[in-house]
């Protein structure tokens, strides 16, 4: 059983799913990879939906670039959380496909993120995955991680402001 | 039997495809009418593309605003041509309805036409179904419009010209 | 005790935040109101943050004009699902709200829908709170509303196509 | 003869033209290729379209950049369906391009396909080839095409889920 | 005979180019006004541009909206300068034709001024014309008009003011 | 003397300009106003910016919409801080003088607010002073702004929440 | 004595401003090149322009990129035309440049080209040019140009379908 | 003491980051250094406003990229002036981080540079610190470094215009 589905247009968009899928898995979180395109395929797309829902899934991933319609595609076949995730490809680098992703109809949201936002996209699941009934290690996860993000920036800055030092800085 | 499908996804898209429906009726070309949106009913959509194919329907229009996916949805569930009207609905004015509808991934066109252009996809339908068999009537009925619109373009000019001389101008 | 806290940095957001506050109430889903902007009150909006988490908050909407840093604000204070509604005021009609936003950094998500979408930022947070113990009955209802939006739609397209048929129209 | 005129205006465009004339010479669609600008030599344009119509033609594409005239200056010539294929040339990156093609006045659709969209623009040629009376053959190619990009998809996950899995996912 | 033709797309865009024309008759200089399309009457469209230079026509001024190619179709025509003269019209507000009249090919210029710069396609034809020969009349009213503008604008300034004092400014 | 001098390139853009006069007045800083177009009378534009400077000035304030290069222009003119107001004046709304104005390039600076942001001109204006010898009561006065801000939206919450109570509301 | 004066604002544009030197020399016509900024040095151009004008000048190009104010500086202090030649230098890619050029105010028109258009900036100089005493040479080269362009179009286009029929095309 | 504070918010933004520190310590003028982010540490950001502000901090520049908030929220807790500095890093290449930093709403203002303006930020800085008491050193500094561009310029100009020498050119 997967607690998120997946679901990515075209394999092209790996660079940016890789990164989520890589979260998910290090915090245990269990969850279903396909490749189905609203456009190309969109039997099939209906078809995994509704399995996935029936096997457990509680929230959808969908990413998509250009005239990115998988996020909203899959939001019209289920009441569940759906993630959108724009992906940068093509001539206008994502403009195109944010648009398409967010500007849902009333009744319809799709909770969009960032373009090329992959790892946000993991971010946002866990975040509504820690709010169920044994969300509590997984909510401790998220705040660790805000800690780890913090160390990492003062870290940065130490070693940034070590090397002015070094240029000799008129900062007192 | 309907020759052309017209698929709408919101009533308030009405005032851009209207213009549509008249030209379809005024050249005698039958059309039918489905208010049906990619979102909120993609089993109806589904079931009526593909009845609407067994009855012969050639071509589909699909106008939609915002986040527009009607055009691309119907694209994905059949082989004929279909012509994309993008509506300036919501807040940005049709620059999400365009890129939405016309940014299709390989493999699957849309036929976009410009944002409230609905007379435009009309016309376009027209000209497919003029290379059709009987489309000789059909074909003469749009260089006929040429040569309309060509006469209504010198008469407006005329009676510009004409109130400019009132003004006196210096023009020889 | 609420179970959304809907923030909006200004009382000129009214229009599309009453939207959402309308249909939580229909739902019978607690929320707190607050009026509070990430600049103009900074102090007092991460006080109000961590009260209702400690109060039970579960999601967060937070709704904001031009260079809109309300949601990521609340974002930089919580764990817990943030749900961002650019609104479409000032000059650029939210193409800067949105961007402000969606465009977050990574380990901060902000679930974005529409501009001006207030009405999907709440159902966004009641498909959250559907996923929770108690959701069963808020899931039936979010699928009712499903079937009710469909309704309304083929209501609508019958009212117009017996307005069609009333002008003669060619389809058989 | 020849079924399918396309017409581009600079060599430039190569890149994006070349795929749509490989779908053409795969599916035995004959077409004819000429390089002539809307703005460089539009006497020869128009000399063009009227002959390839007399030769036949059923359907233009046309291919430029920038200030992309040259799919409208074919619509003003002919009432044969023109396929506008926006070039993502120029600083402006197609920006330019779609809206000089896509946003023409009534009576002159331009069937416009997606920026670099050269393989569209030939798949939309082959719909309406499709619905001549010996476009069977096409129709069935058209929907083989369908199958084989699901089947493309569906090997390509394959692909990604074994490499997932020798990351030891926590997939069930 | 004419020094400057003015071309325009559509009467509807008469607000923007009836203030072009009013400042070509104050400052007596000829102009023959033309309605013609680059879409909807092409053949007509280049026979004016023949017969407009043989005449004696110096400059062209050519209007037009959306997919605006009326500026690059003269400029197609002719090596006499062609001043381009984008109309707001439409929903996009003049970004389409801002960009489909300024961002033409090498060997093709088009003289672009504002969105809707009626006025400033005229002054730039006024400031050729006063190179030419006879051109020194009209040199002196155009260095006449940038005093005028200053005195207006320093009336305004004074007026204004005025109704600061009255205000009690704080101003010494 | 003048501690701040506001040139605005022109009386339409009064609307957006009397907002911030309101503001120093109210704040008794003296300032001067000058109504100077970069365009339409430089060498008077020129003339006031080294009279302002000599008279004392500290801060200019420079206003203009469209292809806005008044405040870059004031730049040129003075190593004075200038505050760049973009109006949103023109089919654009904003987003050229936006741009026309915050681009500058290296070494000359211009300090810009939001579209038609008249009063944080002001406020940025004041900020500036409030670092001068006898700045002390403006910077009380700025804290004291806040205060008031805070309060006016805390006063707006109330109402808001009282209205939402007569509704009827859920929340706890 | 110089005919054109081509200022640029900063040698880095120097890839855009050569081709339009190289035009101009290979048309023998006389041109002063300037490296003058309207923001960097504003008073040594303002001397430039004066000069240029006692020289002869008939035409100013002005290159510049981002808050692109060179153009419309020049065309504050003369009467003679300015082109205007937007570069898209930095990170807006000339969008800034563009809107920078052409939206000047009423009275002081730039006649703008397309971003990086070296070429046609020179081409417009030539075709203003060839309208005085001794331009029918000019206006000659001009034409004979244009067939030129012609011919290299259609040699491009044999060179073209001969490499597509050793591909085996199927185009009768 | 530091009389400039220095946030980034990202240590990738040092590339855009480090001209700046580069003026500052070259003018000898004091700065601080500090990475933080308005979103992944919130609660040092407050800490070291305050802190700065305590040690005497006259100027504050912030440097974020994509949704830049980081300026605005510094301008929330502080009167002093606050120079944003939007990073063109992310898909949209500074479009975002632009209207993030310069939409600010009434009684905030942030004093925006251009997109990756580093080196403007710091001149900007000095501005405004050269208006203190003991700034007459630093405004000498300031008209010095005008000076040094325009000879920059003039060398440039002259090392070309030798390149075009011996081109041949035909400038007399």
């Amino acid at each position: 059983m997967a607690l998120v589905t997946v679901i990515t247009g075209s394999v092209s968009d790996r660079t940016v799913v890789d990164p989520a899928l890589d979260i998910l898995r290090n915090h245990k979180v269990s969850y279903e990879l396909v490749v189905a395109s609203a456009h190309r395929d969109p039997e099939r797309l209906i078809q995994i939906i509704k399995e996935s829902e029936e096997k457990g899934t509680r929230v959808f991933i969908a990413a998509a670039g250009m005239a990115a319609h998988l996020a909203g595609a899959v939001a019209a076949h289920t009441v569940r959380p759906v993630i959108g995730l724009p992906v940068g490809s093509g001539p206008l680098k994502g403009q195109d496909s944010l648009l398409s992703t967010v500007m849902m109809p009333s009744g319809m949201p799709v909770a969009t993120v960032a373009i090329d936002g992959g790892k946000n996209a993991a971010w946002l699941a866990l975040q509504i995955l820690a709010l169920l009934p044994d969300g509590a290690k997984l909510q401790k996860e998220l705040e660790d991680e805000r800690e780890r993000i913090r160390e990492t920036i003062q870290d940065a800055e130490k070693q940034w402001l070590k090397e002015l030092e070094d240029k000799n800085s008129v900062t007192a």
